[in-house]
């Protein structure tokens, strides 16, 4: 059964290679292999159960450092009545661990012994008295370790498919094992295709793509317990791909070929599938992934098993990712003997809407965080090419296909790659966009807090404050009739809710420009003329608000401005437009020109301000983040980015009742 | 400041420690080395932040197979009204990634063009044709990665003290780097001390003690992101340990000396830390782990600080493993510059009640498991020398100092090895013990269920079931009013609770002897003898119970029985007390006399079920084991061993409605 079609569905085409591994005699747990036991086994996974050899302890141990004694003898012994006992015939000392002598039953601990010498004095030479004296009875079998108190001979000590943890080898060397049986690792090799990819850290031109890809999957692979060879970057070429596969399948388990995977003109990966084996799947409907292949391809010599399979990985690096955890990971999981990597899954509210293509099954990365008593799922960036997006994920939302999108504040279900206590210490930053929150997030890594900032604009900032679904919000809002920032906004956006405004910077806003300025712009003024290309910010946005009402003022319309409808969400966004030549200019702040080596027009300076719900204004949990706002350390950080004062950083400039 | 005294508190010790190497300029992290970008990062730190040096894309690219464009140009066109772009000044073809020509910004994906020939005609040929047409306009940059879409030079991408995932690097190196910068790894030594220890696999005479603290240490050290090396075993003998000391302190960060860390005869860690630099504490008030050393050892040559710190591990396993866990893993997550290991907590309700030293910090290993609505956490063996314990602990109950126990049903805080998920798939057997349970045990494990069961007899088992304590229980009570069993003592035990009743198996009880029976050991009779040691069950168990009816039947009272009182709670118990010589016989299954070579004569035959609330029997849970009890391989397995009838296995004894 092969399906050539694009957008199989996924279970179809899981169902498919699977059926085909099965067929091939591949779906099964790999050969074991015997390996010492020693700190080098910890992960791997037992390809048999163990059965305790021995007991432990094999003979009945003092617990104790003491005397051995018959418990019979020491009947009658009273505070009152003490009771002497011959060292010898009636008492033996004994190291804790030290095996009772044949004819005793039970151990006192030697600080409830008085030890006698031959004299009968008291002597504090506990391996030389001719007799101690006790003051109380023991039952038998007190302070003794029975034998097998432990560990049983035959018992199971740990099941076969158990992945090995540090403790488990001490139980596994206790019940007589110095070598164990587990699961060959399987080998995996990994093999980057393109005429576009050069190694990584090479300097870049144009058209040239980082070949990353290959060390995320040998990275994955590793985790899973697999073993990764990073074969060298192949151009796209028909005959040398195909070369490259045939040598590939010697001495590996499975093939991943990335990427070449899509329809495109120089795309080959299928076509190799099915000239050297069998292409049993070619796209399946999810998303990012799609053009993801499935096949197996046979082997040249004569190995254990005539075929190999191959998945045919996408170039996307978020499609790259995911297909491993969605394809391989099961597979991996299969031949290790061992169940498959199952994320914990925690129910979380949505903070924003996402659309979804109703035939795929939508893999959606979330960053998720406790903002009072809820649990939020704020999605990332779709972009198959975005992998800081799955830097960022704290999990996954799946859609099934049919699902054509979630409403803001409906509840999902999210898988997670983080434990729920990792979560809590997250805050939740939402609203305007400034570089001072990325050194914010560097300090308070530090400080065992994960600061999450979220960029929609100072209005969607004190939108999202009033919902629920931050901890705070940055916010520059001016107003041109108070003449004051951010006050009369947070009272329209957020009535009723006791705030907290603190200040955290002065910056200076101003036109972002080409090194050298080519286009001669002085003001806002030129922003009108038809050869200048403007990049905008979105609109919410404290910059774009800023820039509305001087273009007002000024009697500019936006119909006027080439670009006004092209928006960023970030300063940094802005700086990149104007680097790249994508425009002429943006409205934007000191330090996104600094960064990116443009040329800077200061034109007005702002107060960039932290909003917060009254009720987290004594939370444990932003206790650093203020606690920062008075650091030396911190400060100067700060004021080492270009057009920032922080002279007015950690000043109280609302605080309700 | 140095404190000698023994039961020194927690948190006094550590602060100690901590405030010592802090004097040395140990309290830090220790010094970056740069290593290459690949898969063997992974789990590593980063000493520094990523600070991006290159934007990603670093140029604007297409985001799909199609045509660069400008936006422009494509005005107009309708479904109706095509439009006409020629190749070459209005479009050029372009793969995915590829960069988008100077003039161009936007792409049409080649899937929405009609390509024609110089005649005008539609060709396939995606790179011939002479023009294309379109039917749809297009919006300047769609289907465009424009330059810095995944990351901007000069944004954070990752802080330091992160902890190396895949997927961060693949996002390093989009970031422009093919080296890290990442924390040393902490060298540790382990050095085993003790005259008693041999190396693991060794054959054993009495006395002798495998050597396992070591491999565990060491895989603990790795785990943690250190480097151990583990040092051969010294013979207690000061000189010798003092040797080695200074050996180890000569290129390690840390020493672990195991053990001899207490006060007995042969224990000379403290002395040996004394004589060679600074005893900070010796015992500390936690609960296992009383005897751990703290200290600090000088160097002997000049390195970069004059003294490595030092720590006694007591040598009980779990004691061994603790002091780890409370005293190591913070050191070396200070040393990487990481966050400690944080557990998650979740609450639990306290199945039994457990006593608790009030001056102590008492670390208590518990089983955890969902039953109904409830979690649960069963105690384990409290034992030091239980290393089975910590195997199958899926967390630990702290007990601060001053809290001399805790009720059972209490709700307790569980500090979780595991993550809920896993807990989920637990299923919960108490009461009776039988080998069969450890069979099912390790085929339910490769059915993706743990099967954890606690021996508490068969009344106990029932009792418990009623209390909502687990999802099964194991039970053969013999009624001899109804000859019958189970049955009446289910309707005493848990009235009004609907159940389900499944026979396992049926199988022989008998007396357990010595082999060769060297006291002639006939019968119950015999247990009269003064000269036979008798060892019992512990009351309530139905091996008990079936005990109690034929003595009483026999006209034998207890108290004519030597070592009547003398309990034991599982079979193999029973059967390791007399394979040790600590009785001459007991009442048990054939199966434990075959697994410990005993000599065994059967006395009756009996039918042991699995009894279970009516709520649990069709829970997808339990499904698995279900399908066991008619599963060839299972009942295949159940049949090898002795003793055993598997011809009811499966057959509902009773079902309520």
């Amino acid at each position: 059964m092969s399906l050539y079609l694009y957008d199989i569905p996924l279970s179809k085409a899981q169902a498919c290679f699977h059926s085909a591994l099965e067929e091939a005699g591949l779906w099964r747990v790999l050969d074991a292999e015997l390996i010492p036991l020693d700190e080098k086994a910890l992960g791997r996974v037992l390809s048999e159960p163990i059965w305790a050899k021995i007991s432990s302890p094999n003979y009945h141990a003092s617990a104790m450092d003491g005397f051995a004694v018959r418990a019979i003898m020491t009947t009658g012994a009273l505070p009152s009545v003490p009771l002497s006992l011959e060292i010898g015939p009636d008492a033996e000392y004994v190291d804790t661990g030290d095996p009772l002598p044949e004819w005793a039953d039970a151990v006192i601990p030697i600080e409830n012994v008085e030890s006698l010498d031959e004299r009968g004095e008291i002597t504090t030479d506990i391996r030389g008295p001719k007799t101690i004296r006790i003051r109380g009875a023991v039952a038998p079998w007190s302070r003794v370790r029975p034998l097998g108190e432990d560990i049983v001979a035959t018992q199971l000590v740990l099941p076969a498919g158990h992945i090995l943890r540090a403790v488990d080898l001490g139980a596994i060397a206790a019940s007589g094992y110095d070598e164990i049986k587990v699961a060959r690792k399987p080998r995996v090799a990994i093999l980057p295709t393109g005429t576009e990819l050069v190694p990584i850290g090479s300097k870049l031109k144009a058209g040239d793509i980082l070949e990353y890809n290959s060390v995320v999957l040998a990275a994955q692979i590793k985790s899973m317990g697999g073993e990764p060879t990073r074969f060298p970057i192949t151009k796209d070429d028909f005959d040398l791909i195909g070369q490259r596969v045939q040598e590939a399948a010697q001495g590996h388990d499975l093939i991943l070929l990335n990427a070449g995977s899509s329809a495109g003109a120089e795309d080959f990966s299928a076509k190799v599938v099915e000239k050297l084996g069998t292409l049993l799947v070619h796209g399946v409907a999810v998303r990012p992934g799609h053009p993801v292949i499935l096949g197996t391809v046979n082997r040249e010599s004569e190995e254990s098993t005539p075929v190999v399979p191959i998945i045919g990985v996408p170039g996307y690096p978020v499609s790259s990712a995911l297909t491993i955890e969605i394809f391989v990971e099961p597979l991996i999981a299969k031949w290790l003997g061992r169940k498959p990597n199952e994320l914990p899954v925690e129910t979380a509210q949505l903070t924003r809407k996402i659309n979804s293509p109703a035939g795929d099954e939508d893999y959606i990365r979330v960053v998720v965080g406790r903002v009072g008593d809820k649990l939020l799922a704020a999605p990332l960036s779709r972009g198959a090419g975005v992998i800081t997006s799955l830097v960022q994920a704290d999990g996954l939302v799946i859609l099934p296909p049919g699902i054509q999108g979630v409403e803001a504040g409906e509840e999902v279900q999210v898988h997670l790659y983080k434990t729920k206590s990792e979560l809590e210490h997250t805050i939740f930053c939402i609203g305007s966009h400034d570089l001072t929150l990325d050194l914010l997030s560097q300090f308070l890594a530090e400080r065992d807090r994960r600061f999450i900032s979220a960029n929609v604009g100072s209005q969607g900032g004190l939108v999202a404050l009033r919902r629920g679904e931050a901890h705070l919000a940055g916010s520059h809002l001016f107003d041109p009739q108070t003449g004051e920032f951010n006050i009369s906004y947070i009272r329209q956006y957020m009535p009723d809710i006791p705030v907290k405004v603190v200040a955290l910077v002065r910056r200076e806003q101003g036109l972002l420009l080409k090194h050298g300025n080519p286009k001669g712009i002085k003001g806002l003024d030129d922003l009108s003329r038809s050869t200048v290309r403007f990049v905008n910010r979105q609109r919410g946005a404290g910059t774009r608000v800023l820039l509305d009402y001087h273009l007002k003022f000024m009697g500019i319309s936006p119909e006027m401005i080439q670009g006004y409808n092209q928006e960023e969400y970030t300063h940094l966004g802005v700086a990149a437009a104007v680097a790249s030549g994508r425009a002429d200019c943006g409205l934007g702040i000191a330090a996104a020109a600094q960064a990116l080596d443009l040329d800077f027009i200061p034109l007005f300076q702002e107060r960039y301000d932290l909003v917060l719900p009254k009720k987290y204004a004594d939370d444990n949990l932003l206790a650093p983040l203020f606690g920062l706002l008075s650091s030396a350390s911190f400060r100067d950080a700060v004021s080492k980015l270009k057009g920032y004062d922080v002279s007015v950083m950690g000043t109280v400039i609302l605080e309700d009742k």
